[in-house]
């Protein structure tokens, strides 16, 4: 098979799986020792089972070992990760999700994004309150109980924090995808709409931003604009399947999908309903945007659309040429992903990527290109486009427009280097 | 509001929220001292912020503390449950997910049940190995680096034992839905479709049939037949993001989506193709039903389409009178979810509840339906129509066809009685 007949057919196909029809017809119509399309070229052909392992003459352990489960020891080195030095005490830093070893689209609890800014506290879900006042018909205290029985929804969302990838606004930075993108996680959250809680307690008029405060010995607070409270934004006390982790907020914490992150307070005691925004330190000095010109965004809570590549991704190594998949992961805070291209040239050709069902709204999407490699330099990239049209834009836009002093908000393509030894690096042509 | 009123409004409002145009009507136009519907009845009217608690007068613990994330100690509770006594070495035997703990659809990888034949192996996933032979074109051995380069794809499906819900047949039984239920549990797979393996092989004509042999202690093996094995069962490599745990099969198994779980061999080592089943012992002895004239159905691996009420459900406590949510959830292995209907007289009248988006198929559907409990004795029951129009049967229906002898697919209607002193039993009228 020529490069160019390989092209053609990869562009060709569109969104489906472009080399599903030449890899059948090769499998299914091949000679007995002819080895197929996806099959490693160093596979093995064998027509006797493989020796009965050791593990197979000896009882394992019994059922019911670990009344709660845990990772398979030869997994150990799938963790959450600190980056040292960001901060001279570990009670406020954050610590990543290795999207670089995640499947699918959603995160197992014990891998999600931790961001605290007072450490973890230990909350007795009995004695924990919250507390709905300021301008609304009738301040309210309720129980974890209380909430519970509200009508209750599930929503699969992504959080990013709204720094994620900073690392990467001067230049390529950090190892791998853990520590480039990994303040970004995905849940099913079970909760109360917050707008069932408000509504309760009777929102006045007048009334237009939302006062969030947490337990924590930070005493996080944010302002929320009312129209977002009123929308999807969820009280939380479950994430997939059981209840908040202490890291995330256990018992109670607000969810507020598509926005930066640090907005979903965690431990939550506390809703005030006011006319204009607290300005606290989480708004001013924090989670502003400084531009080029000396003068900064605020408020700018929306996390606009994203991807990248998490397979191949820096760290990871190539092993043989051949047919492999690159596997990615795209999102936007304001909605659907529309579509997904992937460069293996830096940028040059662009490709249409396959979107993973089911695709849903402020969710992280999975997005996959089947990928021959046969040896060469490649410089590997994604752009996402979202419903509104929006498309995910270079580093060189994004830093035209809003320059290298911001923290927040880096949503730029980026770029993975594969040498043809195998080693995919985080470097740029 | 008069009964009569109630029951008009909850009728009329169909698969919606029936009682939210109600509740907004009390709430929003509602004076400030009345308490709307939703809020429990003992709920606190409050106007100064509660006082500040212990935790946030001292440092939580640290981020990165722990790097593999675990429930709050709080939670303790939440685990796997062994049933005693149901074998005589815990090394076969089956430890059930906690469902009247849980919330949406997903079960956490922790709490994922359990049933084992010859307890849990332990396989470095460099030295697994899985082998194609048998009809086919070209016998084959896959390490696990060859199966991570094929295209991957993650779905959400439930896994139900066959014999979930054996302790009910002959009445009822067990005191609450972990043990009548817990046999069932939901997660997103990823991995490489089955047919994508077999077609890599190249299935010979005249295959008919798939032997799936586990590298466990028991060397589990079942027949599964080709139609099933080229639909779209996986041969899967991780469960809601991250790697399989042990205890489901790492590094490799087998996801027969909407089949009873015996099929979905864990630590898959070995799949056979040939023209006629294996008449294994888990195919024979096990896993087929015997009927009232003491013939026997074999292979009949559909987990027909089932529902449970979880919340409230035999071992809770209905804390004070008042709206409350049932919720509960829906099944079916011949494809999605139509409705489910949830009555709480004991089957006499029905009201529709809604289905919680995404309804996918061959997963579990959360549904939910408001309810006001006046502090009467009270029959829960839900029943499910599935999209092939099949309809959830009462016990009595299943045993007049199928007898009482059978310990397999048992999936009647469930009833839990509440006491006027709030108490969820397991006892039917």
């Amino acid at each position: 098979m020529t490069e160019r007949d390989d092209e053609r057919t990869d562009r060709s196909a569109g969104p489906g799986d472009p080399s599903r029809r030449r890899w059948l017809a090769r499998t299914m119509g091949a000679a007995a020792a002819a080895t197929a399309g996806w099959l490693a070229p160093g596979a093995t052909l064998a027509n006797t089972p493989p020796e009965v392992p050791d593990w197979m003459k000896r009882l394992g352990f019994p059922v019911g070992d670990r009344p709660y489960g845990r990772p398979s020891d030869h997994e150990g080195h799938v963790v959450r990760r600190v980056i040292e030095g960001l901060s001279p005490s570990n009670h406020s830093t954050a610590s990543f999700t290795p999207l670089g070893d995640l499947h699918g689209t959603l995160t197992p609890n014990g891998l999600v994004f931790e961001r605290h800014h007072g450490g973890v506290p230990d909350i007795p879900p009995a004695e924990h309150r919250l507390m709905v006042h300021g301008l609304v018909e009738r301040p309210l205290t309720f129980t974890m109980e209380d909430l519970l029985r509200f009508p209750a929804v599930s929503r699969i969302h992504f959080l990013e924090c709204a720094a994620n990838t900073v690392t990467e606004r001067a230049g390529p930075n950090r190892e791998s995808v853990q520590f480039t993108h990994g303040m970004l996680s995905s849940c099913e959250w079970t909760g109360v709409p917050l707008r069932r809680v408000l509504e309760e307690a009777g929102v006045r008029s007048g009334a237009k931003w939302v006062l969030a405060e947490g337990a924590d010995a930070a005493g996080m607070t944010r302002s929320l604009p009312l129209e977002n409270a009123l929308d999807d934004a969820l009280v939380v006390y479950a994430q997939n399947g059981e209840r908040l982790r202490p890291e995330q907020g256990y018992p109670l914490r607000l969810v507020v999908p598509g926005l930066e992150a640090n907005l979903s307070i965690k431990w939550l005691r506390r809703l005030e309903v006011g006319d204009k925004p607290w300005m606290t330190r989480e708004e001013t000095s924090k989670y502003s945007d400084l531009m080029p010109d000396g003068r900064a965004r605020q408020f700018s809570l929306l996390q606009e659309a994203k991807s990248v590549i998490t397979h191949p991704s820096a760290g990871h190594v190539l092993e043989g040429k051949g047919f492999r998949e690159i596997r990615g992961l795209a999102w936007s805070g304001a909605g659907r992903v529309k579509a997904v291209e992937v460069s293996t040239d830096g940028g040059r050709h662009w490709r249409q990527a396959t979107l993973h069902e089911p695709v849903l709204p402020k969710a992280l999407t999975r997005f996959s290109l089947p990928w021959e490699w046969r040896g060469e330099t490649a410089w590997l990239q994604s752009r996402v486009w979202d419903e509104t049209g929006y498309l995910q834009p270079t580093r060189e836009q994004l830093v035209a427009v809003r320059g290298e002093t911001s923290i927040y908000h880096y949503n730029a393509i980026q770029t993975w280097k594969v040498a043809p030894t195998g080693e995919v690096t985080n470097e740029r042509e």
